[in-house]
């Protein structure tokens, strides 16, 4: 296998993960949420063409896998792979992190 | 508390952590490393202008804190307070995941 800057595991993860978006794409698909709509409906409001790329790398990663839900247009719904699920964890670490630095009266919804 | 993007406590992590670099160099100091040049000489060889820029956000979100070692020139050393201390369990989560989808011989000391 070769890598990209290092063999060490965080620095992998990250070459994938590291970024605003790609982990913010994960949590909305382990809340259950499937489709572009729903993914440009999030309060971060993420701009379309940065939804459209996180999928594809995501895809591209075996993360997410699609699959068409209609014809004419083609449109896709996106499901975590089992190695997507396997990101939980970090979620669950960051929601952690997150609830106890930036207190707010949000509910999250468990992971 | 005003918030950058949403109140989801993810979206907040990330706003902070989410690139490329700045959990990198939170595991070098969760591995003990305090001074400019062993972040320099890790294996991913930072640039080290992105170093410089990291290290001052980290400190600017209280994640670090420095404190000089040397004078004329000043130097700094840099220590994780509580609050990058309390990132550990998510370097963990991405080393669990990072071992499972990126095998690599490399032994990661306990974080």
């Amino acid at each position: 296998m070769k890598f990209k800057r290092s063999s060490c595991p965080i620095t992998n993860s990250l070459d994938i993960l590291g970024d605003k978006w790609t982990l913010v794409l994960v949590r909305d698909l382990a809340l259950g949420k499937k489709r572009y709509q729903e993914f440009m409906d999030s309060s971060e409001r993420i701009a379309s063409n940065i939804l459209a790329d996180r999928l594809k790398q995501l895809e591209r990663s075996r993360i997410v896998t699609r699959q068409a839900y209609q014809q004419n247009p083609t449109r896709y719904e996106y499901v975590l792979t089992e190695k997507g699920e396997g990101l939980k964890p970090v979620l669950r670490a960051l929601v952690v992190w997150g609830q106890q630095h930036f207190p707010s009266n949000k509910v999250i919804p468990t992971i």
